[in-house]
Formats: C-alpha cells, sequence, structure tokens
C-alpha cells in the first residue's frame, strides 16, 4: 500500500496487517550532462514501487532532498545539511512507527545519504523505536555490476544509467552519454598517500560523472533492477519474519554493570 | 520546467531564464475518513503544476512531510517538529539560490506549517539568500470558498474536498463524506474565554475533518482550482516583475543608528 | 499571590492552594508614536493583575522582552528569536510546575508572541508537565473591539490604544495619535495574490501602527480591560475545575498500535 | 530614561545621546524564610533605577528569571538553563545595539547568572556587537561588607538581607531572620578535600541562607546601597568615556599569523 | 589502573572492584614565555597517576583541549567552545558510568575549564548517571600557597611554575621565568568599579602570566605537589565510602509537590 | 615540534615555518580480548611522531576519546556523540589555523570516526579556515595488508594487531590472540540482501574482533608501521608543496550564477 493514497480510516485497517515500512530517499543533484538531477529518488521511488503490493508493507512518500552539497557546484544540485536530513528521516519514521509499524527499510538512492541514514538507524534502534536499516540498491547488486561493467563506476557511471534506463528512460539524454564519460576517472574520490583530498565531485570529475556511461545500456539496466529488486524482496521477507524484539540492541555482555 | 527531469546541462540552459523557484510542500496526515492522507502535498504539487510551463520559473520536487503533529492520534499521520522542517525548507531553497535563483515561492498545502514557512521566509530575506514567501491556495480563495460553501470547514471540510475531487478524484472515498462530517466542528479549534485550549485536532473533531464536507463537489473544486491557479499565477508574475533588490529588508528608519 | 513577593516559606504555604499559575508575557517593541514600547508587557501584567487575588492562582513575575524582530527598523525595539523566547518561557513554566502547579496561563500581551506560545504549550503538554494555554487579550473581546471601531486596526490600533490609556494613560502620548494613524493600514500586513509579501511592519506601515488610533478611548479602554479581565477570569475558573489528567493528551484512536 | 516608557520617536531623540544601555537581570529563588523570592531582580531594578536619570544611559526592562537549578528543591524557584539565559540576555543586548547603543552594563543580582553572563559578554565583544561587562553589587562593596559584618555570609545572608530592607522593607518578613540563620554555614558550598561536592543549595543549608543574617540592618543596608550604587555610577562614566572601538577584543601578539 | 592499558577482558575484571573514575583534563593554551603550552593537562595527568595504583579507580585518558578562548591571542592556544568541551567531557563520563563506575573526579589543571565542568557535574548527578566532581589542584592548597609565595599569581604564576617544575622540569625555560614576570599583574583581571571588564588574558598581561613567576622552585613544587596529591587520595577515599544513593539530588523540600 | 612542550615563545618563533598541523585522534574502545582499549589513540600518536621532527609540522595533542558507541557492549569502551567528536576536533584546528596553520592531516587510529572526520574537513574547507584531509593509516597500506594477511580482518584483526605489536608490544596479550579470533567473522559488519543490519559490534563478532588476530606478527607490524609512516611523510610532503588557496573549495561551473 502507499499510505498517501488511503484515508486514516483505510489505513488504520491496513497497518493492521503492515510489519515494515518502505522509505525511499533520494535526492535531487547533478549526474553529468546525460542523466536528471531527480536520478537518485527517482530510482528509490522505482524500487519501493516493487515491494509496494504485499500486504506486509506500506511506502511512505518519497524524500526528494539528500546530503549532496559535493555537488553543489554543477547546477541544480539541491542539498540539506547531514543533520537536517538525519532529522527529517528520522521523524517521519517515528511517525510511522507511532501507528505500530517498527520496522523499516529505507530504500536509498544516493550515497550521500548514507552516513546521515546510518545514524538514524542506530539511533531508532537505541530509543527502541524502529529497527531502519538501510538499503543501497547498488549494494545488493554490486557482484552483477562487476560482472556486466569494465569499469567500476559509481555515480553516473554504468550501473546507475543502465538503471534509469530501465526505471525512466524518457529522462536519459542518451545523446550526451558519450560526453559525461569524457575525463572520468574510473572510481569516486580522489586520494593521495592514503588520505582522501577531492571533497566536491568537481574537484575529481570535469562532467560530475563517474566510470564510462557509455558501457550502460536497458538491458543491462532491467538485469540490474530485477537482481536488486529480488535482494529488497528477500530483505522484507527476512524483516517480517523477525520479531521486533529481537532486533533491539543487544545486552551488555557479562554480568555487569 | 521542473527541475528533477532536467540534466545539470539541460539545467543550465534553462535556469538562466528563470527568475521564481516553485517549491510544493505539505503534508502526510489524516484528512478524515474520505481522504487521502496525502491530501496536502497532492493538491500543493497540483498547484504548482499550473505554473510549470512557464519559461521563467523552475519546479523544485515536492516535499510530502510536513508539521502535523496535532493529528498524530489519527493512523497514517507522519511529522516533524517545525524546527526540522523549517531546516529542510529552508536548506532546498537555499540550494536553489546558491545557482541564481533567489525569488521563490512555496507552494503551502498544510496550515500547520506556516509558522514554520514564515520563519524561513523572514531568515532568508535576513540574510539576502532569497524572498521567498509562501502561498496558502486556500487563503488566495477564501472569499470564493464563502461564497461557495456555508459551513466555514477548513482541514479536511468542503473546501479541501471540492478540490482533492478536481486534482485527485479516485482517492476520494465519497460514501465516506457523510460520515466525515457526523460530529465535526464549523470551524478549527476548541476556544475557552480567549484560550485556545485544544491543542490536538483529536480534542475538537472525532473523525478529523472540520466543516461539513458534503458540501463539497467536484464543480466547486474545478473552480476553485481554476481561482486559485490564477492568483498564483499572477503572484509569480508580481514576483517576476520585482528587482531582487527590492525585496530584501528595509533600512532602519530615520538616519541612526 | 505575586510568587517574586513571597519567601520560600510563605510560597510553600500558599502554593499548596494554587491550581493556575499566571504567566504575563510581552515584548518592548515599537507602537508607533504615541504609545510606549513597553506597551505589550505592561497590558500583560495589568491584566494578570486583575487575577492576582485569587488563592488559586499565583502570578509569575513578567517577562518583557519576545518575538519582534519584524518591528526592528524601528528605535527601541528589542527582540528574542522565537526559539530563545519559547524556551524562557517553557522552562519558567517547568519550573513552577516543579513546585506542583501543573496549570498555568500566559497572559499575552503580543501577537508575535504566539507562535513560540503554542509550541510551549503543546510540549509542556506532551511531555506531561504542564497544561499552558496562551490567552491573548484582544481575542478574547474581538466581538467587542468590533462593535467599538469601525477600522480593524490591530498593532498600535484603536483598541490597544484605548486599553493602554485605561492600564497606563501617563505613557500615552496623545497628541500623537493622529500623526501615528496617518498612512497606516487598516489592518496587519501586505499581501500579493495570497501571500504575505510584508515580512516586517516597516513594509507596509510608516509610523508603525495598524488602524486608527485616535479612534481609541480612555472610555473604550475601559470596556475593553473589564470585559476582558472577565473572560480571564472565567478561564482561570475553567482551568481550576479541570482535573490535570482530563488536559493531558489524548490516547490514539483505535485500539492500536 | 527607561525604554519602555518612551514611545519609538521620542526614543529615537534620546538614544541619540546615550552611551551605555543598563540591563538589570535577576532571578527568582528562594532566599530562605525572610527574604522574598524576587530579591535578585528587584536589587538589580534598583541599582539600575539609580542610573536612570542619566542623560547617557538608558535603562532596559528587567529580566526576572535566571539560572537558579540549584535553588529547586525550595518553594517557588523559578530558573531557565544558562544556554536559554545567555540566549535571552545576549539577544536582548543585540537588539539595543542595533539602534546604536553599543556599550552596557549588566546590573546583576544573582550570582548564579554569571558564567552565563560572561559568555554573553564575551561573544557580543567577539563578534564586535556590543560591550557589556557585567557588574556584581556585591564584589563592588566587598570591602565595606568585610567590614559591616563578621560572618562572610552570602545568599540571603547579613549583605543581602541588609540592601533588601533598603530597596524593598516590606518585602522581608524580619521574624523569620533568625529561623533563616539557624544551621546556616557561614559560607557558600561544600567541600571535600578540594572538590567543591554540594550542587545544590539544599546540600549544605537546611534554611537556604548562608551566613548569618540578623547581622543586616537597614542602616547597613543604606549604606551598601549607596557605596555601591556609586560605584556603579563611576562604572558608567567609565564606559562613556571609552571610544567602542578601544573595547574590542586586541590584536594576536606579533606579527604574525 | 589506567583504562587504556587493558583490554576489555582484563578491563571487566578490575572494574568490578573500582568505585572511581579519575578523569584528568586540562588545556594546551600559553602560559607565558617559560612555561609549555601543555602545563595544564601535563598537571592534571601527573595529578591522576598518583592514584592510578589504587585497587579502587581507573584513569580515563588525559583529555587535552579546553576551553582557553580567552588565551588565543597568544601563539599556540588551542581552544573549545564550553559547550563542546561539557559535552566532550560528559559523554567521556557515562561511557564509564555505562560499565558501572558512576563515580568520578575530574582532575582538573585549568580554571577557565571550571565552568563547563560545573555543568556537566550538575546534570550527569541530576539525571543520576553519575556523581563526579571537579578537582581543582590549586584549590585544595590554597593556603600552601599563600604560605609559599608573596603574590598571589594564578596562571603562569609561582605555584604553577613550581609544579611544572616537579612534575615535567624538562618542559621550564627557566632563563625565561623572569621575563615571564615583566608587567605582569599580581592577580588575575582587570575590573573597573566592580564590573571585570578584561576579558581576555592580553588585556591585562602582557606576557600571559599573572604573578611573579620567578618565586616559583622545584622545592616549592614538591611540597605542593606532595599536599595536593594527599587532597586528592583523601578524596577518592571520601568517595568510595560514599554509597551512590547517598550522592544524589536532594528531595524537595516539605511534602510537596 | 610538539605543539605542547613549546612555550607560546618558542613555538612563535617555530610556527612561522610550519606548514602543516598533525592531530592524532583515535578511541579508547574494546579491541577484543587481546589489544589494549586505547590501541587506535595509541597507534595514531604513534604515527604522528614520525612526521614530528620535520620543520615543517606541528603535532597537537592526541584526542583519546572517539566515536564507538558501536562498542558500547564491550566493558572499557568509552565514546562521544559524532556531533560531539566533531566539534572538538574542528574548533582544535580553528585553533592552529588561528595561528597561521591552515593546512592540517588529523592522523586517525578509528574507522568509526571518519564520517564525523570528513564533515569536519568539508567545513572548515567550505569556510576557508583550513584544509584538513584524514589519514587513516589502514587505508595507506591496504594492498600490503592483503599481501600479508589471508583473512581481511579489519577492527582488532591481523593488521591492527600487527601494527600494535610494534608499537605498544607490552600492552598486547599474546596468549589472548587466539581467543580473540574464536568466532570472528572476517569481515565487518553484518548484512542482509544488500542492507547493513548489524549496528553494533556485539551483532556481529562475540568476541569483539574482526579476522584472525593470529595472523598478525611483529614483522608484519614492522612492515606496515614503515611503510604506512612514509606514505604519511609523502603525504604531508604534498600539503606542503600546495598554495592554500589551490585547497580551496572550486567555483560553481560555468558562468553563473
Amino acid at each position: 500500500m502507499h499510505l498517501a493514497e488511503h484515508t486514516t480510516t483505510t489505513a488504520a485497517e491496513r497497518l493492521a496487517d503492515v510489519e515494515v515500512a518502505v522509505l525511499p530517499v533520494g535526492s535531487t543533484e547533478q549526474h553529468g550532462p546525460a542523466l536528471p538531477l531527480g536520478t537518485d529518488f527517482t530510482v528509490a521511488a522505482a524500487f519501493a514501487e516493487t515491494v509496494a503490493d504485499r500486504d506486509d508493507t506500506v511506502v511512505l512518500p518519497t524524500l526528494p532532498v539528500g546530503v549532496s552539497e559535493h555537488h553543489r557546484q554543477f547546477h541544480g544540485t539541491l542539498w540539506t545539511s547531514p543533520e537536517t536530513f538525519e532529522a527529517y528521516v528520522t521523524e517521519t519514521l517515528e511517525g510511522i512507527a507511532s501507528h505500530g509499524v517498527e520496522k523499516a527499510v529505507v530504500v536509498n538512492g544516493h550515497g550521500g545519504n548514507t552516513g546521515a541514514l546510518d545514524r538514524t538507524a542506530r539511533r531508532l534502534r537505541e530509543r527502541e523505536t524502529a529497527f531502519a536499516p538501510t538499503w543501497n540498491w547498488w549494494e545488493s547488486v554490486s557482484e552483477l555490476s562487476g560482472e556486466l561493467f569494465e569499469t567500476e563506476g559509481g555515480h553516473a557511471g554504468p550501473a546507475e544509467t543502465s538503471v534509469v534506463l530501465e526505471v525512466a528512460p524518457a529522462l536519459v539524454r542518451e545523446d550526451a552519454l558519450a560526453e559525461a564519460g569524457e575525463g572520468a576517472p574510473d572510481g569516486w574520490g580522489s586520494t593521495v598517500h592514503g588520505a582522501a583530498v577531492g571533497f566536491d565531485t568537481i574537484d575529481f570529475t570535469p562532467t560530475g560523472a563517474v566510470g564510462d556511461p557509455t558501457e550502460g545500456s536497458a538491458d543491462a539496466g532491467e538485469r540490474l533492477f530485477e537482481a536488486a529488486a529480488a535482494e529488497l524482496d528477500t530483505l522484507v521477507d527476512w524483516l517480517c519474519e523477525q520479531p521486533f524484539e529481537s532486533l533491539l540492541p543487544r545486552e551488555h555482555v557479562g554480568n555487569s554493570p
């Protein structure tokens, strides 16, 4: 069910059977000249959609602005501080927990959000409000990505390009894919003798992309999307099976204090 | 233009002509047994859509969770603190301002957001970052509402019901409209000798609605929507005409300090 | 009783019978050329005084600086942020609650304070510390104001001028009342097609006043003051009668969660 | 001049000549069985009054609640956190500085406020907003106190009792002075081998007083009050003479960085 | 025991017998031309070492940066805000309390830290997390200091110089002691008619020292150090003897509320 | 140079030549039954020592408590929130920058600190206060680790064990190394279908260690330490060569805004 489409009374009936809230989050940020600024939240929403028909889930509205300050030199990028994003996500999950849904998956489309989401998850669990791990689609299919593409890629790279070709093909400017890859590095960031010194994307990629986007394809996108969606589905299964108490923080070791 | 559908490079071209950012915000909260939980952000997004085709606007993604703690006893309501909502909106508007769009309209679908949005607007102006007034659709057509309906209404009342019938008819449970009005008060809140003592919606309405929703109709919705959309369009015209400097805070009176 | 005039031991005896704390709050801000900067807290203190002789009340010291940044361009205006004012009021009320007085009325003389006071009241109730609604004198007598004056007025307008003539006549510069009304708008604020665009008082009134202050009079002030004081007295009666538990937040609807 | 008694226009004229703002602050807290809960702000206001007639000062409204949590076990004590008190004072002083009065004296009646006031003063100076030292009346006449009384005293002790007898004799319960001294320690606090271990007043004094209040007298109060008032007057003189720039933070030593 | 030198399993065994955590804190700040920037944390660590061999103590790692902004004009001074320092200390003590050690002594080497440490102690006690008074070595031996030296001294003065000569003689530039005393005032701060107006050290001492450092000596240092260490040892004894419950905040006086 | 060992005057001379501040940070947290709780800050300090003799560096005092809440169930673990740790580090680096050293390396011994350190680095650079990348020793020698050991390891695993055997052999309980590896997983964390669900260390390792510590050796430690120290040295070289301006954030792309 999509929470926003229900009334409070029909929601009441349905939420009684729901085990897991699904919260899609992403960002609005540059994805090079070929992919849309809304890539991350669009992809997250598409994955959330794949588990929306289950009786044991409730899909919350998509949160579209995330932790993207490092892309700010590129036109159109929006961002919030990590603290604000963490608060917005945390309070949203506290709300659904107040109606009895204490397990959640944050379906995340943007790597820059993960630090804040980790703090959200830790603190909700610590306070015994909710158990809400983050699910990053690209991590669930990293092996398949490795098989499909030669360059490691990442932000706006072959895997992400492929997935957008699957979920929102009309928004991909395919004629700009080659341009996106020009001068783009193989992997994320810029490191000098063990220290990450490239704090902003513009420090290490002139186009905003990482990896060779022309490696991406609609076919690869379909395969990645289906594989990741299957992982998400199984993750939701697993969460449904866990009693909430079993997900709470463990006790201090030993007899003390 | 919808920001999220552009790439950074096509956004760059278009933003050069843009004068006004349009940010739809709402909430996910109970609207009684007949209207969807997503009413407020759905309506806000619909209004934003009406000015999306102008060359001088950019529509930002919709922010779907707002200041709704006072509805929390009803199933499905989500909320953030006013401080978090203010921060999320403020930082989003700072982002678009960093790309040169320093005027904005926050198209708001939820009365509970206005305190936070007023602070956002005041502080962005004070820092000379942006001029971003809030536009509440119901305030732009209060006269017409008065003509159309007998009960004053308000939250989930006749005017709001009508507008949802216009913008998302499939989400209205028309057979529950009569139930929504049962026991609902005519106006918002509960007052004792000059003091507002009903802090939560549940303190003064058993169904969550205010006013008689059965007064609402698709026809009334069409009239309200078109009238309000015209107001919004004219507001955007007005903003486009104002030089940014003329919108900044006025100087201290007199010669000192 | 006035708390500050008692010693801790005489306070102990008296507080045992007290049901309601009365906290006068206002601001120090421009009220045009005719009314004193201290208008709002002076009027609040005067209203608090009217219920000070009851055995079931304790009057706390007056808090004289409030949320008045929107008047800052006029000489003499002081202000705090809404967050600071909220904290100062909230902690003051937490203090008196710690001595067993868990019901309170915030007697407020300044409209700009209401957002912060609403958050104070909501949060104190939510935490079950206190039930502390705001009482705005002008809202308790809005009908009478409508009868007495032709212009709607508001800040430094006919009703407020009248009440200051009643409670602190020596501080009114009657010869400046006409000047105060010159160019003053009838009502508060400045709106463009449904959006409030005048964030500071100076944006819409050259003198700082709203409405025609020359409509005010000592007679009108006496009538308004007595009528409002009677409302306050009845509000205190009502609060005394309510068991504290009955004032706490209501439960979630339905059986869940 | 008292700021609150002026209108914005008469304030504008007078503030042109003003050099120093005078802000009385105190607390509402137990002062034993004999002295009123409002002792600290009453005394502060009385001292502020002594410099109110100067042409070069403006007296701001009295802030009546301070940092008094350590007295909270005694009936009637109110308090705010140090952070809230600091913010309330700081923002009040920023307001008067915005009208051109950048020098101030915080006339303080409560020792517990000094940590917060020191941070206020430091930060206002650091930001070059204002120079606003704290003036504690008891520190300005510590020598005279030593001559007048045998016990060192302090909170609600002989010196404070004397000063209240001078400024608000009607509020002193003289018949309770002996009781106040029963079991009261000579000096503030409780120390164990170099560590202060009495965090609350109740940890070291059963009545709330420190020192022997019966040593106090109206005569001693008159002497102390006049001596301290003379010190305050001279301090204001000194502040008037200092160019604001000479009061700003000093540069880093040496040529670097 | 030094916590950091144990493994988690050997710590578990030892902590079972521990009553008191010892946390050395200081600062890194100018101490004039003769004493090292690390004086305050070095001395604190040395005192903590004197009680490290007891079975009932655990020494935590030394926190080396404190509240020293008032020394910032002198090369090499580091500092945090009082709020940050308070948080860092508080959370460190909450950590050790979570393992069952709820009594602590903060062995402090820097006067500027005391305000923050007092708040730490009060708040940990208020929440019943820990009882953690601050121990300032110089306060435990103030009488002896008075006997040993003619000038009152203080920061980088005779007593501190002596103690550094005892605990870290290699870091004292004895040939600079005379220079340190040139122009140094006898006591801390700068006062005008009862108001402290010297907010930074540089406002009242050209060298950064207070008092005549040439009065200091290794002999005096030995005496001071031993005397203070004996006080600390006795303080730890005292803490060991107190049941934790007896150290918690006292109840409200009387029967109410 | 070690900052803390200099006086303000000798520091002034030396800092004139310094290009890079070196700030060792770690944590005090469980490292299984064989490694000391102080492992992370001890190792960080040892690496900082290797560049302390350069004329162009200044080594700041070691910050010993970090972001380790996820180890809290194991005896002896201390921690601060990420926000507090970020503030403590940031303000420390602002201090040294105020004396003219605007480039820094944070030598970090604890993976859990990296999120906070990344925010520190980004914000200091954004405000143009300092350029302060984090250097994680294990990342600078990840290739060598891969060659030396079969298990990937990580926290308290073979590489860390080896390095502690190099820098603080007396603190390693070698007889407990086998026990440490019992039941320890090969890699960090616990993942279910793409989601990290093990928020605390105790969720996935019974001993607190990750990897097989018995693979570690003093020889491997020496090789790792020297290799990493060489990387750090080269990183400092690189930082010395960069003009500060070249390290500041890049401009917005294109001509606008």
